[in-house]
Formats: C-alpha cells, sequence, structure tokens
C-alpha cells in the first residue's frame, strides 16, 4: 500500500491542557497509528519567537510539549519527531523561497490583515507593533511543508490560506526552476470538520485566552481534580432532574466515554445526580485515561535528556530526507558545487528569455527605462523623466505604436548599431508571447 | 595590536568589468593585505536569487567572481573567503532577526521605497512585482554582518541606511536577550568616500547599466583592446593640443599610473600626441597590471575544481566563527538543549513582566482586549466591539482614570476573585513604567 505522508507543526509556547489533548493531540496519535500513514510532527519553536520575547518559556514549552506528546503515545519510531530548530535546511529554504514570494501575497495574508485591521481601528499606524515574522510566517510555513513534500497537511479552517499560499509558491518555483520535473509536491489541506473542540470551564471553547481551561498533566492530579471542581453548573440540588443536553460538563464526559457511558450517564442527571457527583465520575473518568499518561509525563520530565536523545535522532531522520530535496532545489537555482561551465553567460541566457522592458532609478533621482533584445543586447533607452509614469507612458506607446513611436524624440536613443527593425523585430518577440 | 575585523560581500550576478576592478576588488584586496586586518570577504549568492533567475548565470558569475578575486591577489590563507549559501548559519540568523525586525523599519528601506515610488509613479500598485526578497533583504544583510561581529563594514553612500538597519536590530537584540552582555558587535559603516568611479567608455561612471564598460579578463587580451579603441575621444587630430583634464581617457589612465607617469601622459598630450597612440599607452600600462592576472584567471577557470576546493575551506574557516556565535544566540531565546527546567513558566515570567493590556479578534470578527497583571493573572476582559477603535478607546480612558472608569459597565468584566484595588495597582505598575 502506498502511504501517505501527512506534516503536522506544533506550537511552542505554551502548556498543552485539556482541550489541546482532545481537539489535537489524541486525534494526530491516533491517525499516526494507520499503517498506511507517513507521518512528520514538529515541535514549531521558530514560529513560536513570532509571538513570545521569553526565553524561558519558550524553553519549559518545548520540554512540557515534547514530553506531551510522548507521555500521550506518540510512537517516535514510527513518526518522525523534531524540532523545527533541528534542521537547518528549513531557514535555508525559507530563504529560497522568499525570493520568489510576491509582496502582494503577504499583504493579504489573514494574519496580517488581521493585525493591520486592529491598528487602523485604533487610529494607529497600520504596521504598529507588527514585526517581520508575524509578516513573513506564511513562507516559513511554506518551507516547513514543502521541505519533506507531503501530500496531506490537516490544518483548521483559518489554516486554508496558509496552504494556499504554499501551493501558490510551489507552483510557481517548479515552473521557473523546474525544468519540467516537478521540485516540489503541491500539498492538500486537509481540513478537520470533526474535530471535536472541548468546552472550558465557563462553556466557551476551552481556551488560554479565556482563562477557562483544565490543565492535562502540569499540577498532577490535584489540579484536574480543583479545575473540574469549577466547571459552572446550574444551581440545581441532587434530586432535582437535570437537562444533560444543555450541560457542557456533559459534554466534556461524552469527550472521553463511550455512548453506553454517556448514555448513562445522562439518564443518571436526568434522575437527579447531583453536581457534585458527576464531577466526580467525571474526574474518575479522565483520570482512567490520564493517569497512567501523566506518570510516563512526569517520568520524562524527570529526565529531559532523554527526550533530547529522541528529538535528536527525529531531527537526524527528518534531515536525511530534507537534505536531498533541498540539495536538487540550490541546484536548480544554481547553487552548485563549481565545475567547467561550458557557455558564457550570454549563450545560457538566450535560452529561455524574451525581450525586455526594464524600468528603474538611478541616483540623479531619475526613473529610466530602458529595452532589450532577447539575448540581452541593450537596444534602447531613455533619459531621465522626473516622473516614473513617464518612462511607464513611453513603453505602452512603443507597445502600442511601435518604434515609429519615437520619431526623432530625443527622449529615446537607440544603442550603437541597432537599427530601427531591431527593435520592431523584439518587440514582435515580446507581443506575441 | 588588535586586529579589526572587516566584512565586504559581493554581489555575484554579473561578470566583473575594469570599473570594478579599480573601484571594489584592488582596494579591498590592498586593504586585506593590512597586517592588523581579518577580513571577512564573501560570495552573496543568497543576494543574488533577489534579482536574478536565471541559474546559468548565477552559476557562471560566481565562478568567474572567485576566479577574480583570486587571480587579482586575493589570499585565502590570509582573508576568510566564502560563498554565503556554504554557511546555514546565515539564513538560520535571518529568521532570528526577523523575528525582532519591526515591519515599519522595512518599510521605509530606501530600495523597496524607490521600486514602490516607480510603480506608483506608472500608475501600478506600489508592490506590483516586488518579490519578498527585495522586500526583506536589509534582515538577510543584517544576518551576514552580525553572524562574524565585524567591526568596520565598508559600504557605499547608498548602503549607509542598511548599516543603521543593522545596528538597530543589534541593539534591539542586545536589549532583548543579552541579559546583560552584548551578544552582537554594533558594526561601523566605513564609508568610502575616495572610491576611484572609473568612467566608462563615454565618460559617465562605468557601469553595466550604461552598456560602456571595458571588460576585465574575460574576452582576452582583444577585448581589452578593442574596448579600448571604443573610448569616446574629441576630433583633434594628432599634432593638435589636446586639454588632458578634461578627458576620460586621462582618468582611467591615472587609475593604473604613478603621479609621474600621468604627467608626462597629460604633457604629452598638451604637445600634440594623438588618441590613437594615447590609446596604445592606455592599452599597455592597463595590460602591465592586467595581463598576469588574467593568466591565473584563466587558469583558474579551466579548474573549477580548485576553486571549489579553496571556497570549501573559506566555509569551514567561517562557520568555525559563526556556529560558536549562533550557538550563544540560539540559547539566548530558549532554544538549547533540554535540560531539567527548574521554574515552572509563570515564576518564569514572574521575574521581568508588567501587567499588560492585549488587544485582540477573535473567531466572531469582534475586537476584544484583556488586562493581565505582572503575574500573568487575568484581571479583566472586555465584551467583543465591533470597531477596533473602541477597544483602544477603553484602553485610554481605564490608563486616564482608573478602575473608575467600569463604574457598573458590563462591557468588561473583572475575572473572578479579582477585585477593583488589584486593577488599580496593576495600572499604578504599568504607568510608573
Amino acid at each position: 500500500m502506498m502511504s501517505l505522508r501527512v506534516l503536522t507543526g506544533i506550537t511552542t509556547s505554551g502548556t498543552p491542557h485539556l482541550g489541546n489533548y482532545v481537539g489535537a493531540i489524541r486525534p494526530a496519535i491516533v491517525a499516526s497509528q494507520s499503517p498506511d500513514s507517513d507521518c512528520f510532527f514538529f515541535m514549531a519553536d521558530y514560529h513560536a519567537l513570532i509571538k513570545c520575547d521569553d526565553p524561558a518559556r519558550i524553553e519549559r514549552s518545548r520540554l512540557e510539549i515534547a514530553a506531551t506528546w510522548l507521555a500521550a503515545g506518540l510512537d517516535p519510531e514510527r513518526v518522525t519527531f523534531y524540532r523545527q530548530s533541528d534542521v537547518p535546511e528549513v531557514t535555508e529554504l525559507n530563504w529560497l523561497l522568499t525570493c520568489v514570494t510576491a509582496k502582494g501575497q503577504m499583504n493579504r495574508a489573514h494574519a496580517y490583515k488581521a493585525s493591520t485591521d486592529v491598528n487602523e481601528a485604533a487610529g494607529e499606524d497600520a504596521d504598529a507593533g507588527i514585526t517581520m515574522g508575524l509578516f513573513c510566517y506564511p513562507i516559513l510555513m511554506a518551507a516547513d511543508i514543502l521541505l519533506f513534500n507531503p501530500h496531506k497537511v490537516p490544518v483548521g479552517r483559518d489554516q486554508i490560506q496558509h496552504i494556499e499560499m504554499t501551493r501558490d509558491v510551489a507552483a510557481r518555483f517548479n515552473h521557473l526552476f523546474g525544468q519540467g520535473s516537478d521540485l516540489f509536491v503541491l500539498p492538500e489541506a486537509h481540513i478537520e470538520e470533526h474535530v471535536a473542540t472541548l468546552p472550558g470551564l465557563d462553556g466557551r471553547k476551552m481556551s488560554k485566552s479565556y482563562d477557562n481551561t483544565i490543565p492535562l498533566f502540569e499540577g498532577g492530579h490535584k489540579a484536574m481534580k480543583d479545575a473540574i471542581a469549577k466547571i459552572v453548573t446550574n444551581s440545581l440540588l441532587p434530586g432535582d432532574a437535570k437537562d444533560p443536553d444543555n450541560s457542557h460538563l456533559v459534554t466534556i464526559f461524552e469527550a472521553f466515554a463511550s455512548k453506553e457511558q454517556t448514555q448513562q450517564f445522562k439518564d443518571e442527571l436526568r434522575a437527579g445526580l447531583g453536581w457534585g457527583d458527576a464531577k466526580k465520575r467525571l474526574l474518575d473518568l479522565i483520570e482512567r485515561d490520564i493517569a497512567p499518561m501523566r506518570e510516563r509525563y512526569e517520568a520524562l520530565m524527570a529526565h529531559p535528556e532523554e527526550i533530547e536523545a529522541l528529538l535528536q535522532a527525529g531531527a537526524a531522520k527528518a534531515r536525511a530526507t530534507a537534505a536531498p530535496l533541498l540539495k536538487k532545489v540550490r541546484e536548480s537555482l544554481g547553487l552548485r558545487a563549481m565545475q567547467a561551465v561550458a557557455a558564457p553567460i550570454a549563450k545560457a541566457e538566450k535560452k529561455a528569455a524574451l525581450p525586455l522592458f526594464k524600468q528603474f532609478r538611478l541616483e540623479d533621482g531619475l526613473f529610466y527605462f530602458n529595452f532589450s533584445a532577447a539575448d540581452g543586447r541593450l537596444l534602447l533607452q531613455s533619459t531621465g523623466f522626473a516622473q516614473g509614469k513617464e518612462a511607464g507612458q513611453w513603453i505602452a506607446k512603443l507597445k502600442n505604436e511601435g518604434v515609429a513611436a519615437i520619431n526623432g524624440d530625443t527622449a529615446i536613443s537607440l544603442s550603437e548599431g541597432v537599427a530601427a527593425t531591431d527593435v520592431s523585430a523584439a518587440l514582435a518577440v515580446l507581443l506575441a508571447e
């Protein structure tokens, strides 16, 4: 059976809570156990730097997250599990992709636009407080993905645009430098429609932003118990019939229970089970899954050097895949070991080049343009214009009216030895494209 | 004597001409021979990718430029001579610096602004045709420099802004993550005031853009002779007295001659030396220097594998300097091998943190803010506002009027267990900063 390569990034800027476990960690680990999957899971610590300038927090979060995923059942023999920052190929590919990404596309990235919207609504400069990290991270994400050429990238709806950008830059790169064969696989976004979003203490989605989380491993059994005690319920007393279909406590229960267990729990609530007893049942149910993992988690946290060794081995596996691809990519760009180069530059250019109008501005502050033939020979050159618009208008005129547009105007001078027919021929080639 | 580290980048997108030799190559090599200098010269091939999408040209240019500098006398034992793309630490530092660079600063970079000016003047979208490579390259340049902590970076006037940006990002990084000791040296721009800019065939500055260059090595003696024959002079005949102080042929002569030789040449022109003979003298003078170099150049071009070996050795030397610094930089950011982490996140944060207003936008499209204490405890939280401005106005009101501003307004809710005095105390801490 052909295996499907799946790549998932994990941001390392916090401590995983129960909602992360149910919504992301558990399903990803289950998927990684499928025999036809070839999973790459990485800790996105370069991304974490964008929003977090507290080194102690990043250090702690990387450790907690690695220990959490391993304790939750990630098998490092089966999954390639690595830290982004242990794979130097990532930032190199990031730069190579930066060179072929249009700035206009980044201007339209949702996360960036959301930040400029907030600034503008607050009457501030659109880019106030925005770092280049925030602006550029869709390119880093494209590098994370393309370096491993996965078929499938599981993402939430808010990440679809990033996968589209990744596909765009991959397609552009293949077109410009692929020479017929595709360097990059265009990855498919796999939208996770059915991910359970666990409610938090107050019934809203469990999230650090809402300060309504139940911890996963940190704080031990006691922290779990204390959090569950704080789940908001209504004020019905033991013996009162309760409506289990409008209780987020039941929704949390459901995330850990079989159908039968859930049914029984609901029936008991309808029959008057008190909220205090219900919380005890919930605690027992969650702890049946989580307590053994927590034990592994604590053992791992006590031996960070063992996690380090696993991650180093993961990085070596990841680099064994990444390095050969990056080598091909570098070579496609002309970055290869030096060897006898047969053709001088002009000949090498002749192959695919087109005649070219080039606009530029010189040290005198004026705007210029020139026009060169497909073989790079300079055909004509303008004087300096005070306005770039004038250069643009001249180019348009030449394209529309041909070389006749010059008609003795001294603003345009043909290069030595160039005839008007040379310009006409080059214009014809350009316009035929 | 303390040695001064000097770093110089060489763009690899063309074939060096005589103007490059006189203006850049020769003075850099002379400077590198001074006993108190510790020179790093690198071929900026990552930069070359920004403007050139022709791999054959990049490949050829890298070879020609390496051969040119070596033939012109660069001593690879004395100078650390390497290709940027052989030092993976460069792109990693590039990303780390990207995370601490303000986008507003890049918006103001001259090279980017010149391009948007041209677009806007031509009535196009400001970012039309602009790649992220062009937009981001001042950060890559900062990484090129800071990775080696040079004291001095020789640049032209047009590059001063880039050195200032490099100093800014270095200072910000030292401040945020240096913990008292400076990770990065703030480099000094060394403005080359007295660099000879060689005139070209037509008397304007010698430049590929003007199509007025004299080749250096490529094309051999014949190409040099043919080019010199095309130097524009006036139409005075042999025997006519000539004005040597208004002849760019004399300026070119001067760049290769001693004072005495120049004086004699000028005297002969005044006495009627013909332009044809003058060009022969010029050719002989230049070839006295260039011909032996050209021989070395041709030998090197015939053995690219030897250049490759020299550059690999150079990269190893460069990385021996770069890698230990990058390790310190990574550790300062929290990217270090895992070890027992004593403090939980909250304690680690307590040290230097301040109370914090945070504005954000949630999936419902509304604008929110919250306010947390220095220890990270969430103090209050807003409802969602249709306009980000409203959140901004509330924050201003709280800062100006204190907790009294809330006055029962349901738009703001204090977290469970938080008293109004907690908010007042945190506001006082924040405003005292």
